[in-house]
């Protein structure tokens, strides 16, 4: 049995079609999105492309949900591709030519599902692959996800349901899938109906992946997570969702803040609380009211590459990619940020306030890093906390602009527009 | 449009199937507990004979639900009985002939359903009497009942709503039914789903009984009813439970005293806060583990009836009732006690302790009543309220015994073993 | 014994001084205001002339309390009025002379308490009237008003709780005070610290009243009171407020049609559940700040009238009477108004919805009475509600411009304004 | 500035006199467990002799408190000793005399207080070492504590309430005060009170403690603290109570298990979440009714001791030392179970289940240890679980019993008897 810590030793960084494609993407747009990052970001690390929610819906189209609409399914009741949306699958291929060809490219592959099994399979009492059941007997009745009405979850301890479990990675094994990304399962609070199954319904994923014969990574979503969780959450996931979806918005930036002080310490090889993914470039393509590049300001776009940098959550890019600008490809090949998400240590807040932040780590070398944000709509001057100042002189490299400041750390001083932030790199002279 | 207050000028008296049958009844014991109360009981007012839950079920036989069990259906997504265990609903007759004998009998016949449109015909998107509107057009997709898999919610203010609640009632109408038990919709705390629907579904219910052509009770279940609604609950229903099912414990006994004291002051014609069924006699018929005559004494028996009845609460009884003893028949058959129930004005707790209960009213002739509770394990001696106590000389009559007291108010005492209650008619001399 | 009921068969209608004068009206305001009411207002039933909050405390002079204070007290640890404001209170007269002279001009006089025993007796373990035992013997020591730093709580069942509550009602009896508004107990959601005692000293504080020797009403503050409790707040008290202070903001209008909704089957003679004190006229007075007339319009003042009247809530004015202008003075002398509020019956809801009500009653004479209330922003027109509509030809009298209108039910139609009211009587022609 | 880290840099051990003589402490009793830790205890490292609550109080002699008892106080409104119970402290000598005696012991001396100034000086409104500002300026008048009356907590922000705290810990200081224990502050959640000033008060005391020219411990009392605030526990204290008090009840056991597997990550020099005190030996002294040893069976009391110790917790025995007998003295002394407690690293949880537990770290010389508990009341057989199994053949020395056991992790197995728990150090051969 594979360590599931090994799978993931350094934060994931890749891709995921929600934020730009919704319930909606197809075969041409994901390899349209892996052959871009194939050409300009696989050098610095980025890896995994993962298709996102209701690949099984052949008239998907947006991130409205059709209630109650006909999945594809296998004789097994598991869910499959929809042929009209990703043609590679027609045939019973399922994922299997994507995943070859995205593999081809030196990325690795991750798709989306929902915890459970298919309303449809349970209203029509179809086989499951496990003698004298049917989806009828594995269904948890009560058990509905409350804004998707895919699934029904789970009954823990019942013959059958960890056999489903299996048979669904068993097959995602076999497609050659590296990520998955398992939906209305990680929030542990508000919603009742997961009561019924959450915790248990992870525990027979865990179980269902360690046997599946492939690595692969565990990323439980939506959030928020209860920190009540974390060692639950630290022995089955590999990353687990902290808040609701992010999106452009700037208050949901400051909610992360509250959310990185809180989780920081559950960092650590395998184990990566997820900020959730990037929304930069050009978002919610195709729906006609919203389309529209993200929000976020430059600044915005800085301080939220600067806190999940140096927070350490995975890096999951969520425009769609062959329309970045300039701009937007630049925040993803700073080589000296990557670095610092994927390679430092001693990750924590040294200032933790409603306005301000101030974060420090140690860079793969040692060297100490800190990072200034400014949460208000005024100008903000910061000096150096006491208890990271050093006592010599140091230069401080900005880590987006290469700049260098030479200074002793008690006449440093930085001024911080409105909503920016700045990184340094601190050497002693 | 009839008003709905003037199709129960009383607290309705009659049989429900539920706490002898649970979801198992058929047309045979249906048929036999409506010719019990005809022979036995219909001179003492007892009229209405309710046929519970999951009457389209083939296969139900306890209380105990079989999920996602294949219900019988018309064309327009409306539930029909089982021919299987109602043979006369064969060939499209519905419950048209049992409910023609029972009102052949002198009696009144009435049925229970779930809100909402059964899961089956949304999963299948079937039609309903409604163009252009199929199942899955207005089913309320998270809106499920947290014990039983039949239905969804239906979303109030889309087209096809209405008409599919009024589609049904037209339906009951057409089989002569003359009270609806609505199941899963009077609960209003507790259950988040019912947030989506509760009080639009009991609107939409409200509307397609008024125009069905057809005066019916409408009683709404399962409780506990809020107070906070207490006026939404009258304007629109007849009945409406105040607490969770009740059976034959004593604890439950003591709730209700608890929430008779918080809702006197609701009952008037047509709105009737309801106590729930009378679980007398022969209950759990066939569930072999629990089959069993009422676990209450006599003695609680009395408080139940005493309770009931100077609460002016419905009278529905809950027994198999052809195995009815001689001793439950006579706590069916006291016509005094019918008549405060039915006919008794200025209801209303005079002591309303943890450990005793006093409640008085005045009977149709004017005189008052009294009954005294004692709700301990032990002896307790009662005197007469000052509040309601006659400074003249009085005859108490024991409204179970007939046995008389001549006292004057403050001479009168009265011991009352543990658990035990009384009920008198006070006469000046 | 009095029955409390005897002594409220009607709304009680007055002037309290906390809407005006906050925590800090003198003698010579409270005399000026019993003046006006008896010159202007003694006619039409306003009687009760009620002295609010802090009267010991010398320094109050606004709504601002001053923590901890000192305030006058007795031998026995019972406050007594703060010389330094009430100058006829010196030589231990306490509130007798002026409620001598309130009786002299054929009013009542009333004064506010806060449940509880002062804070400074306990810290000082002074005496109070019970042998043995001292302020600290009775304090509930965790039981403390969230808003006031007054008083400790007092703990039902040891020896001297009753005792106290006995003494301080004793005093207020030979003061000759007629009507008791307490303070900090009639709220029962929210706030944890009443847990202690709520209930309780509700009960202690009945217990002692009904001992004193005189006819007083009983008052509780602040809301909102849970309905849970109607029965036992009916059973003790004459009036308790529906929610928190009520004030000249529109959203407070609408938040009372809600409650007015939820608690009219609970009023009966001697239990007025109270929408509060009617803010118009001179509010705030000597608040430099905020010193203003009420910021309601014409309409709202319509409104709050017509629905305090048809709901029967107790009517106290809160303005500085003697700066009343013209209108103010009208809203207050309207007799069929005052009748409806004073002698109707059959009082409730036919339409409560969000944007609109319909309220109806019966008056004194046996004429159906009608209020329509438009709760937009927007014009809107109404019908009469079939409930109510009668089928003859009919006259409505609007009960404040005296114009009569002939109309049949189905015919009548009525605009109303944005926010606008209007009351009618109905009679057949 | 000393950093506060430093003061702690491994989990405090020491005595506190709670368990053993509630309130009521005394100088000779307090001295009598000082020369006990002296002669027995302190070459293991226990150091820290504390007195706990309410040494102002002159009554106190139990673990139930005096409502509103006078303490004694100096003209700065700060409490100090009453000398009744400690003589040495009369002529404002304070503590100073018995902290000199202990220093001189080779030991350390620690306090409690209660956040707050008293009431008492608030209700007299004396002075603080503040000019211009009084008791009553500062107080938070409706921050009561909800078990003991003695004072109210300090409004952040306003003047004199920062100098109220700072004048506190100079006194301590100056008595020469090694640890602060404070009381009725780490809780955050269910009292609402502590919505008032919780987090600035701890603030507050942190900046008055690094201020005040001596290092001290800050231990944060009672829990449950919230582990949604374990930043800002852990950026202010060293330690903070994870639950209500710890007694000598099995099923309080069993809640630390949950505890410790929520909080292990926030264990750090100079932070120690606080599994409270060990009750062990004479608990409860002079307490007629419940005087007793330690209800514990020996296996509980192995239990204790393994889990604080492999979880670090500080070690602060309970018990009045004087009178343990050897068993007792044995669970002190045993210095690999104390190495482990003080010197071991990656702590941390391997098998977290409701009936079972096996906790690993590794010792100061990188051996691993393991330690399983089982939490039933039957016979349990453990294996070694695969992710801290060694491939080679290994030596387990038990902690407690010095056995050696050689075997190979695949064959290892251990039968524990109901309740008990082993722990052992793994050595490859």
């Amino acid at each position: 049995m594979t360590d599931k810590n090994k799978v993931a030793l350094t934060p994931p960084m890749g891709w995921n079609s929600w934020d730009c494609f919704g319930a909606g993407v197809n075969e041409e747009q994901l390899m349209a999105n892996a052959e871009y990052m194939c050409d300009n970001l696989k050098e610095y690390g980025w890896e995994y492309v993962v298709c996102d929610i209701q690949w099984s819906e052949p008239t998907a189209h947006s991130c409205n949900y059709h209630n109650f609409a006909e999945l594809y399914m296998d004789e097994y009741s598991r869910l499959i591709p929809a042929p009209e949306r990703f043609p590679s699958s027609a045939d019973g291929k399922g994922f299997s030519v994507i995943a070859e060809k995205i593999h081809a490219m030196g990325l690795k592959f991750g798709i989306h599902i929902m915890r459970g099994i298919p309303r449809q399979a349970v209203h029509r009492n179809t086989a499951i692959k496990c003698d004298g059941v049917t989806a009828r007997d594995i269904a948890q009745q009560f058990s509905v996800c409350s804004w998707n009405t895919d699934m029904y979850g789970i009954k823990a301890g019942v013959k059958g349901a960890q056999e489903y479990y299996d048979s669904i990675f068993e097959l995602y094994a076999s497609w050659g899938v590296d990520f998955i990304k398992v939906d209305d399962i990680c929030i542990t609070e508000g919603h009742p109906n997961n009561l019924y199954s959450g915790k248990a319904e992870i525990e027979m994923i865990r179980k269902a992946m360690d046997k599946c014969g492939r690595d692969m990574v565990l990323s439980l979503s939506p959030g928020p997570a209860q920190i009540e969780h974390a060692h639950h959450l630290s022995v089955n996931a590999n990353m687990w969702r902290l808040t609701g979806d992010f999106w452009d918005q700037r208050e949901k930036v400051h909610e992360m803040f509250r959310k990185c002080e809180m989780w920081y310490k559950f960092t650590s090889e395998g184990c990566w609380p997820d900020c959730d993914m990037l929304p930069f470039g050009h978002l919610r393509v195709g729906d006609v009211r919203e389309d529209s590049y993200t929000r976020f300001t430059k600044e915005d776009q800085y301080t939220v590459m600067n806190l999940w940098s140096i927070f350490r959550s995975p890096l999951i890019f969520g425009g769609h990619m062959p329309d970045n600008d300039e701009f937007t490809l630049s925040l993803l090949t700073n080589q000296d940020i990557i670095d610092i998400n994927q390679h430092s240590s001693g990750n924590r807040p040294v200032v933790s306030e409603k306005d301000k932040a101030v974060w420090t780590c140690f860079d793969k070398d040692g060297n100490r890093v800190v990072a200034f944000f400014n949460l208000t709509d005024d100008d903000m001057t910061f000096t150096m906390p006491a208890e990271i100042a050093e006592t010599e002189n140091i230069t401080l490299t900005n880590l987006w602009t290469k700049e260098k400041i030479t200074a002793s750390a008690e006449d440093f001083s930085l001024k911080l527009a409105a909503n920016d932030s700045a990184i340094f790199r601190i050497e002693k002279i």
